[in-house]
């Protein structure tokens, strides 16, 4: 029983995806992480979310390994063990298949920040990082995954704590955060995100990016150091 | 009494439909085989979901002739007919309007396989066979709607086993599976793909298809003989 | 209480709209006919849905007056009186403000027929009736607005026993049929034809319509003399 | 408890945001003032809308500052004092990021009026104030809001009374009213008028505006002096 708390946190936030409509069927997964014990609790793979217990939730550790649960994690597991590895910050992980995210990820296109609602969460355009390459692909995929997003990263020269949210070429958006239910509400952020850009373009397309001033006004007053949008906890 | 379990499959399976989202008034019709007695169980037609009941399913045989049942069965029914007897290995079909499907089917295009959210189910463009022929149109409609199907399969030389779903130029979807449950759910799944298509296009009119080794190691993780998504049940 | 059937019908039709989807605040209402005493019941001006009781509905002449309701009809009552006045086979009317045949009106344009959907319903395009005259609209606009959606059937040589539904240019759909209820029900397909045949030529912009044989098919196994859909009653 | 039922009545408005699908999270805020107090309560920054209360809502006064109150105040705050002390018709205003009417702003254009669903509500374009200038942006941002929307209301001859909406370039639509309840619903109203001009402009990119007369007659029959829409109360 020693994990009950963090399968909790885990089933939780996983039976956040439908109540968010960003998921048909068992097309999503969700982490939690304990960085303590050094092991992150996940959803188990194929388990529709009406049937989903938390005793059915998964425990692995870093290297995708089970190490605690009767079912087995899902097949994305190895990609969420490689972030948590990597990126020490990370509370927890989404994956979904939300269908505007999913189109920008089809499209091979970043979502470019067009606007506020953007900026209130990130400062820069959310990155596609390109399909693996074939070796990736037939090597270790679920792994290669984790270092496909890390190469996007360091070439567009973003920071994880600044951009919790990556779409994957013909696949579709990882999100994170401090929390499992922070990653889940980025999810749902991205999600509408790609909406809203995506019916710009429809109605104007050469729209320009936000300002500069009005882009970093409104990433500062919700996260610099002076921030003051919340109640400040 | 004797189809009393059949009829409930049916039923169940019928009422998916308006919950899922996939039908307008009484704009579809499921139907489960029992292939031990050669006979299935159909929804009666233009019945409402609402009023529906399990005993208002009807049994048919494979040449769509009713075996019990007070009310006509669906209009369709000559097309499930020829479907199961040429078909072995169906458990049950499901045929919506479910509105971006439909779509496709009017512009009669296939929807191409762009990500992996399509790569989980199956790995080829989801065909739209062409319209019938005035001669099968005026003949026996129904059923040549069937042989249609085949001749679509046949010509792009598909598999219905791996492709368990098609679309009918100007008409609209029919799926199958190994129950009435999973062609329901085919129905769904078929819906989100023509929807991501749809907006992935919009979002660039240029986009390719999903690589080959993208595509064949997203289906083969799910539905290859190594498959390790699921529970392996 | 001589009415009290009369307006338990025009209540329950009216309200299925936002049941349906149909209508956001008051933006809608249907009337429903007793063709012995020569009267309509509708929908009182600018009552809230949720606030709505059978009631309040307002009972009126075939020239728009009011026969018994404390209430103001609605500002549409005089399309409907002269509706009826004209048309003596309809038995209930619905106008919406429903957002995609909305858009189609604004557009400006017919809704071609694409597909069965549509044919199983109507075996034409759905009209959509021109702006009025600036004489029409500055007279007796309501009563005119009858008058413009009789110029269009005559111009485009429409039965309105085979087609129930019309838009009016700038500004939304009419639909009627022999009951109240059939008249919401054909709102709420008007909505639907609408939104997939703007998908349709979203994917496909070159989509032709229909072919005659498959479209006058599917219009005849559902309203022909040797109609086979539905439990013929 | 001075301000108990202001405070309620700006909670129950604010309530109506998520119920009629117009926030995502704690994407908006509504206020509602008491003129005879000069001072208006607003929703506390940052509170999801199933945790807030009555209780939580914050008073403040006509340059922003909190009156009474535990949590802070919306951190767009000083934009509503600004509108309340300068239009003193206002009863109430509410700011949402709803889907279409940002996806608007973002692509900086006026929302041209093409149907009487828009001149049910107001004689014109709904405009789209320019983005602030830098100076503007880094001065006292929400402050500078409202003088934006100012600007844009002189510069293109609108009164405030006639059109109750406005969007900003890049952010979102400020509606307002004679209540909280008012202005939520000129939210709702505009969200599906953006809706509709995107819908009418795909399906017909050269759709010009509504005739003069038409435009005229619905909003005279709503809002004239002889109006007869409703019930005249």
């Amino acid at each position: 029983m020693m994990y009950t708390s963090l399968k909790e946190e885990c089933y939780e936030a996983n039976m956040q995806l439908p109540k968010l409509g960003l998921v048909l069927f068992t097309f999503g997964n969700v982490s939690a992480v304990d960085r303590e014990r050094a092991v992150f609790a996940i959803k188990p793979s194929g388990v529709p979310y009406e049937k989903l217990t938390a005793d059915d939730i998964v425990i692995c550790d870093y290297e995708g390994r089970v190490v605690e649960g009767q079912l087995r994690p899902s097949s994305d597991t190895k990609t969420h063990a490689l972030l948590y590895k990597t990126w020490d910050t990370l509370g927890g992980i989404s994956h979904t298949h939300s269908t505007h995210a999913v189109a920008w990820s089809q499209a091979g296109m970043d979502i470019p920040i067009f606007g506020t609602t953007h900026a209130d969460h990130t400062h820069q355009d959310i990155p596609c990082a390109p399909a693996l390459t074939d070796e990736m692909i037939q090597g270790d995929y679920e792994h290669e995954t984790g270092h496909q997003i890390f190469n996007c990263f360091s070439e567009k020269g973003l920071v994880h704590t600044e951009m919790e949210m990556v779409l994957l070429q013909n696949h579709g958006p990882f999100t994170w955060g401090k929390s499992a239910e922070k990653a889940v509400y980025n999810s749902a952020v991205l999600e509408e995100l790609a909406r809203m850009a995506y019916l710009t373009l429809q109605i104007n397309p050469n729209t320009p990016r936000i300002k500069d001033t009005l882009r970093l006004k409104h990433y500062e007053r919700k996260h610099g150091k002076n921030a003051y949008y919340g109640q400040g906890c």
